[in-house]
């Protein structure tokens, strides 16, 4: 994998940069569109590519390990194979879905036993274990395995955590680089910065991470609960630690205006279901703000759903149209809401690139922010 | 409304026609998608016209009557304007869903009386009043109002029910001369047959609607529970009737099977929501035979969902995968059969044209319901 800053910004931290995988080219900042067990729901695989213009898509270790399993995915001949997406896929580690989805969890220093939330089954998720997954899966990012700690956390356990999740990380290093690439392309390890809301510990975590050498870095364990403020403070905070020349990846954020923040203070990659699980409840992130389609206000508005951008299905589908099918639980009111929204996020960091590239970005995410924050 | 036969097969009363209204041609035999409630379900309009090839789409009237109701589809110009499809669209009724959604319904010579299933509020349905609420609907085709009966039917229960179905269609025929087009297109009435499965109450019913001369007929209450070979001898006996220069119309029909015999047995047009409900269970419709995705057997079969026609989602998604989609209630699965299911219908259906105008229809059509009709 190869990362080149090609602008970098001169009145913020943000710049925009050129990822180079063996799927193909991802130009930063970008936002990650969420296939959770190997689909983003609700969106064809040639609508991500043609209508949301997405570059790299997630996949969900614990979803994709649990159903339809390694066996079938390896058969498959990765995640790629399986689910005809052919631009890169990154896959996170399965320990953020452990600890909020699975049941009996029990964490050890080995790692942690669980159980399935679909049929109860007992599984064992390690540290070793996790790298061998992703590799199977296929993932051309993976991540390390690490523990997410909630939001609010004693300093006390979450130094702890992070003690735990750097060993933990040693051990990915370690299978990582002794196993090899599957399927014939390049896959690579991103570490994740720990630390809660501490900014000693986020210190720690950074420049361990940072040490580690790897080819990309991740900042987990935000975007939790804390206030906006706080996220924003904790990764300015470790934006300066991790190196400049290596692509940095906010993990599980967030709101268009929670993107913008983070692009500003350096980070390069992004990821969130806000998008597409908002879109199944009715709410469209828009270039003019915010909208809840189910509103009794929409009924008639027959304008587009948001014409404030390419978007096919934004502008070909109507509020009006839109607001029906929701409220009547149609299956495509979550298609098109599911579309638009991630097609706004992509076209959102789009503009982001060209006004780091042209100059002004600062003034334009100021502006941006209040625009995509207030409720239509 | 101009109908042309333009051929006629020589061994059944199989044709091939077409059938011009102001939003475009159709040609028949052909089958109409459902679209319940202004949608068919999970799938996009543009994949109605590029993948499915859909020359005429249903709407129901009793569902959009009830949601989004007429003064929205009136402030949108009618149907075709608040869901952007530009084919012909036909409506039923809302007889049919008033008898088997609706509650506390009370059937009267003036109409019918029930509560909305959505929120139990009281509603009266008449011939003159559903004439109007297709009429602001913008329906191409509307239907007239009848009562469709249930299977078993006692032959003086069918009788009675006929004869108020025919006392109904002269009040519809009334109705609807003596009111306009709406926004500025031709709309046009079909009456439709009933009389059970009983030869002399369709052989009455089929030449009162005939004698009507209108400009196409239909033909109701029939795929309704009772066995195909008394469908298929009801359907003869009342083709053998109706105008043969005029389009015929087999209601609520059916398997691919039943669409194949019904062409053959002199019928135009087919609606049903077999293929889009069954894709949402899991049941594929393919050019090899009947598939049941969520069988252990597709969990590693990486073949395409069907590789025997054209049609980008068919041939681009595995077994394996709409499988492994189908099992984790991913709303792709049913995005992807909804989509195969109809594709595959519409392609049935122009391969049946493509026959009857090069000869050879019977011979083809006996082996393809064989061959549409085995379980894989």
């Amino acid at each position: 994998m190869k990362f080149n800053i090609q602008h970098q910004d001169t009145q913020c931290k943000a710049r925009n940069g050129l990822l180079k995988t063996d799927h193909g080219e991802i130009e930063t900042p970008i936002f990650m569109p969420v296939g959770t067990a190997g689909s983003v729901k609700a969106v064809h695989q040639r609508e991500l590519t043609y209508d949301i213009r997405a570059q790299i898509i997630l996949g969900n270790t614990y979803h994709l390990y649990l159903r339809p399993g390694l066996e079938i995915l390896e058969k498959a001949g990765g995640l790629h194979k399986f689910n005809g997406w052919t631009g890169p896929i990154l896959t996170d580690s399965g320990g953020y879905q452990v600890f909020s989805l699975a049941e009996n969890r029990k964490i050890t220093e080995e790692g942690v036993v669980f159980k399935s939330h679909i049929d109860g089954s007992r599984h064992h998720f390690t540290p070793e274990g996790v790298m061998d997954i992703q590799r199977v899966i296929g993932a051309d990012i993976v991540m390390a395995f690490d523990e997410c700690t909630p939001y609010p956390c004693e300093w006390s356990y979450a130094k702890e955590s992070l003690e735990l999740t750097h060993r933990w990380l040693k051990r990915c290093i370690q299978q990582f680089d002794s196993t090899e690439s599957r399927y014939g392309y390049n896959q690579t390890l991103f570490p994740i910065v720990q630390g809660s809301t501490y900014r000693d510990l986020r210190r720690i975590s950074a420049e361990f991470v940072a040490e580690q050498g790897r080819e990309g870095n991740a900042i987990g364990g935000l975007s939790v609960g804390e206030p906006a403020e706080m996220m924003y403070e904790i990764t300015d905070h470790v934006t300066d630690i991790l190196p400049v020349d290596k692509p940095r990846y906010l993990m599980g954020v967030g709101t268009p205006a929670n993107v913008l923040e983070g692009i500003a203070l350096g980070i390069d990659m992004f990821d969130c279901v806000m998008p597409t699980r908002n879109a199944r409840n009715g709410m469209l992130f828009t270039s003019e703000g915010i909208i809840n389609i189910r509103n009794e206000k929409w009924k008639d508005d027959f304008s587009p759903v948001d014409a404030g951008f390419h978007s096919h299905v934004s502008n070909f589908y109507s509020k009006a149209y839109l607001r029906h099918l929701t409220i009547s639980k149609e299956i495509l009111a979550a298609q098109i809401a599911s579309i638009h929204n991630l097609s706004f996020y992509l076209w959102l960091v789009g503009q982001a690139r060209e006004k780091i590239r042209s100059g002004g970005f600062l003034e334009w995410k100021n502006q941006m922010v209040e625009t995509v924050s207030r409720r239509l």
